[in-house]
């Protein structure tokens, strides 16, 4: 039986920073929902921009990256991490809730919640990156919360270079979406996953090629409740008192996409720490 | 002074490898011209695939990166190191050539000789990473070569994505040139030159889309003659009688790509290797 960290040492642990990272800089969407759900909290989020994407990457070279990101941000105090990453959480949950000693929480499995609430006619079409597609991770998810509902699945390796190019609303883009979303829309979807960080800064164009009858579903603000509660229920939650903030370090100072992300978010990103990749030997 | 090489150990130094790297498959349409040109010598080839692309990293990551890679080939026992990445070329090729204690060459050079050869009105257009770009290695280097030569340069973070997909010949991709390369065009460029590895993979839509005006210029071609002439010049080609191979290893195994590159550059990939990357300490 694991002993709440808050027992042994309350007053420390409460003080940790939020643990969350993402390949790149798509991550600051489930940041930004923990910043407005969870402003009393701390957050320390890594951007590995040294070795972004992660979507194209296999397995083992993506559960490999995760952890090395997770020692880093375990470096940091932090009390929990968060995989805001939608190919990490996909193919690295398990061996990060295997080796590390706080709560992970991921993106697949309060998208697939959010998904299974939303869907009226049982029909869920979900679009990712190759890795998340090819890893299975959300008709896993969803085949168990609710084994009635069908998943039609959508690899979109060409989106998130689109949003770090800025072209949010553009016709390549909207040609883009009706060559990957066709398919699915013509299979007749109701729900439709944005299984990839980045997405929901299309939003808006993904909103207006599908209409409203299809409901767009993201992570950002079931991983935030998910948090929320975890934290409350580990007793490790942040004094309702403080003032929390948001500390980003990449691992590579490239950042013509940062900017990109700031004004789209509505965030404050302030000045940018650069860290270096703590390598695990293979 | 230095002694060739060749003088120390001819035999033995004639027998290693041609070494060959980029940040991932483009570099195989180098490898591809260095194979047609010199049948007899043996290729290492090593492509970056668990941190590619470059092109939208930083200079410090990008010479870490390919002095990494670099000496992976120097342990194959590489007699040549060929950096077929014009983003590498662009950024590391100094720091490289002040390093190892082989001929290094880059496909910028190539590629600028052969503009500058192609053009007629002195007008010469350049697209490439983002990376590659912001270095003006090509102004610089076409500058020295023929000062009175314009250059109009142009970023197209788009187009190794779209080529990765396999969309070699498609409305999107059609569409995403046009906007990459319209201002150029009307400028009233008569040379284009595909700064980087990957581009030749579009040769037909770009050459359909600026018309037999405009000279498209690569860096494959030349690249392969600058090989020639220094292995001559050093005593290290490989003798007439051997038959050459090409051997590829990955950083990573995903290779979705790997069947496109195949097939649209008529060369035998065979079995490729698995490596892990042997990190610097920054």
């Amino acid at each position: 039986m694991s002993i709440p960290l808050a027992e042994v040492f309350p007053s420390v642990v409460n003080r940790r920073p939020i643990g969350v990272f993402d390949s790149g800089i798509g991550g600051l969407t489930v940041a930004a929902a923990l910043r407005e759900m969870l402003p009393a909290e701390d957050i320390f989020y890594i951007g590995d921009t040294a070795r972004v994407p992660y979507g194209g990457k296999s397995a083992s070279t993506i559960e490999r990256y995760s952890l090395e990101i997770s020692g880093m941000l375990l470096a940091e105090g932090a009390k929990m991490i968060v995989v805001a990453c939608n190919t990490a959480s996909a193919l690295a949950l398990p061996r990060l809730e295997e080796l590390l000693r706080v709560p992970v929480i991921g993106v697949i499995q309060p998208g697939a919640e959010a998904a299974v609430a939303a869907t009226r006619n049982g029909h869920v079409g979900v679009i990712a990156t190759r890795a998340t597609i090819q890893s299975k991770a959300y008709e896993r998810v969803i085949q168990l919360l609710s084994p009635e509902v069908r998943v039609s699945a959508q690899a979109c390796p060409l989106l998130v270079p689109l949003i770090e190019e800025g072209w949010l609303e553009d016709p390549v883009t909207e040609l883009v979406i009706g060559r990957y979303l066709d398919a699915m829309v013509a299979e007749g979807i109701d729900t439709l996953v944005l299984g990839c960080t980045h997405y929901p800064l299309l939003r808006k164009v993904l909103g207006d090629y599908v209409g409203h009858e299809i409901a767009l579903v993201d992570s950002a603000r079931n991983c935030a409740l998910k948090v929320d509660s975890v934290l409350k229920a580990e007793g490790i939650s942040a004094s309702d008192t403080h003032v929390g903030s948001l500390r980003i370090a990449l691992t590579d100072p490239s950042s013509a996409f940062l900017r990109v992300a700031e004004e789209a978010l509505g965030i404050h990103v302030g000045e940018v720490q650069l860290r270096a990749v703590q390598m695990i030997n293979p």
